[in-house]
């Protein structure tokens, strides 16, 4: 029988703790190529090429890689193993801008060296692992939690959209914005799914239809342009999207165009909703306003994908990787711990004290 | 030097008055290819597959292409050559059911026969040929006119922003949308252009983005998606798009996406403009409700222009080549004769009184 995507793990320590080993999203849906990562820059340039994407899993791909990084610092001495960790780290860290849990899963890792500072640089790589599992663990049982919350804004039978991909594909299992998707599947609830394809990286098309068909999911792919007439037509009774970081005022940096559905949902009177472990929530920004808009290639829209150059030569091009959803277009945050709705400022906050 | 995509007539009738010569976009940007239709399946295949696109250029490719396959009639007798005129016209009436400038070209070019059936078949068709001339001239000054109006909206140094290609390529001269933008390079008016690509065909990024690039004016392609940020960046002062059919209430069938954009502009307060020659205004369409949208093959999306299928196979797509944009989304109608305004019932009515 044929393997499905779902089968595979999207990021994993191979058995000799030796690499960090992922599927190349870049190749998907045409081909299932495993990679392992060993060095720096192996792992930086994945993170940067959109190899392993998707907020939740470039957090466990940093702690994984981190941790292999840490391995090889070779030094007895605490001070020298992390002065060399934070550089590694720092490395690490430069590779995307604009997701929080890049940053959030490095500190963890960071945390576990400070923690531990009176420990030998044996035990600390030790611990390093552990942690690193944990938030591989966490993650699973994060993003299942969100399906759970999910599943209770929806009836069976509904439409949902999606924009990206915030699925399995995008953290270690389920998903997010995918979680009450994959949970309704298993209680037999038939939901329709709509996946916008996403330009330019075209992460609907080629990961979310896939691995929700792959998975027996009723899905259909649409250009993002179509998501006016998808809704006009009454197909949709909510919106599902991942994040890559939310304010505390609730404005959501997600995958470019977000807003622009966001935007559709509410003249259609569609909800609209944010999946958010707490680890995308970062209340040290206050509003989508302080969030870095990573800018990529232009190659990206004029001929990344194409047989032949699709846009004139030397044509200027405008290529943000994200926008900024403001909190008035959002009916709901869905976390692992409930669902905030408006204020945002209070109900993040009340959130948190869960944490 | 080499020869500007501008330079070159959209649709024309060869030297010889035995074919309709034309273009092929689909090949655009990166072949300029100039093809020769002679059959009545020639002419019908150029439309239905895009080689010549754009309601008013659609228009004069009827004209141009019923009077060839009129020339053909061999047959003194006007009862039967008016019967086969029909059948033809028909025929090619069935490309595509979207844009009414099809079916305005072609009803205007049935009524020569009407008007003139005391006269030869020969001079009929003679006349034939005059009328499929006279629509290309007019359109000609239809796009100018509406240029001109256009340009009272705007001021130099603004930002625009357009959908597909109601450009040069999608008409006789100067485009509708662009219309304002060509008149307003020749006068300095220093216009910032941003062009959707328009996934599925990308009609945008091959077209608007080419032809405007290759006339001078600074111009940046966009993602579909990207609309909201930059008009959240302040970037964008107007939209300007097309049209293919205008319901007598002001609703307006355009492009796949027209919608979204208007729905984002809406929100960013940027003025958002439909230029459309009388000829694509439909005062025996009550709504957009009563327009009907084509559906395009699911290889436009998932294969058509890539290097490898970007969706897993059997996957099911939704492909609406339109959609509808509401009348309260629209800041002005811009046709030949004026700018018509809210109430558009109304503001239409007398825009026809001046036909």
């Amino acid at each position: 029988m044929n393997k499905s995507i779902l089968d595979y793990e999207t990021v994993e320590l191979d058995d000799e703790n030796s690499a960090l080993v992922i599927i190349d999203q870049t190749k998907l849906p045409s081909l299932t190529e495993i990679v392992n990562l060993k060095t720096a820059e192996e792992i930086w340039d994945a993170i940067y090429l959109l190899k392993v994407r998707g907020a939740p899993a470039i957090g466990v791909a940093a702690a994984f890689g981190i941790y292999l990084l840490s391995k090889k610092i070779e030094t007895e001495d605490y001070t020298a193993f992390y002065q060399e960790f934070c550089r590694q780290k720092e490395y690490l860290n430069s590779a995307r801008p604009t997701a929080v849990n890049l940053s959030w899963a490095l500190n963890r890792m960071e945390q576990v060296c400070v923690s531990n500072k009176d420990k030998s640089v044996a035990e600390i790589k030790e611990l390093l692992k552990q942690e690193a599992i944990s938030i591989k663990e966490e993650d699973i049982r994060v993003c299942k939690s969100i399906g759970e919350y999910g599943l209770t804004l929806i009836k069976p039978g509904d439409g949902i959209l999606t924009h990206c991909n915030a699925g399995q594909l995008a953290t270690c299992k389920y998903g997010t914005a995918t979680a009450p998707i994959y949970l309704g599947l298993e209680r037999g609830y038939n939901l329709r799914v709509f996946a916008d394809e996403t330009r330019p990286l075209l992460q609907g098309a080629r990961l979310t239809a896939y691995e929700l068909h792959s998975a027996g999911v009723d899905v259909t792919l649409i250009c993002d342009n179509m998501s006016a007439t998808v809704m006009r037509n009454g197909w949709v009774n909510a919106v599902f999207v991942g994040c890559d970081r939310v304010a505390a005022n609730g404005d959501v940096a997600n995958k470019i165009g977000t807003s622009v559905v966001a935007t559709v949902a509410k003249r259609y009177n569609v909800p609209f909703y944010v999946c958010a472990p707490t680890s995308t929530i970062d209340m040290n920004t206050p509003t989508g306003a302080d969030i870095t808009i990573e800018q990529r290639p232009a190659s990206e829209v004029t001929d990344m994908w194409y047989k032949e150059r699709m846009a004139p030569e030397g044509i200027k091009v405008f290529n943000p990787a994200f926008d900024v959803t403001d909190h008035d277009l959002i009916s709901g945050i869905v976390t692992e711990y409930g669902v905030a709705r408006e204020p945002y400022a209070e109900s993040l906050r009340e959130i948190f004290s869960k944490v």
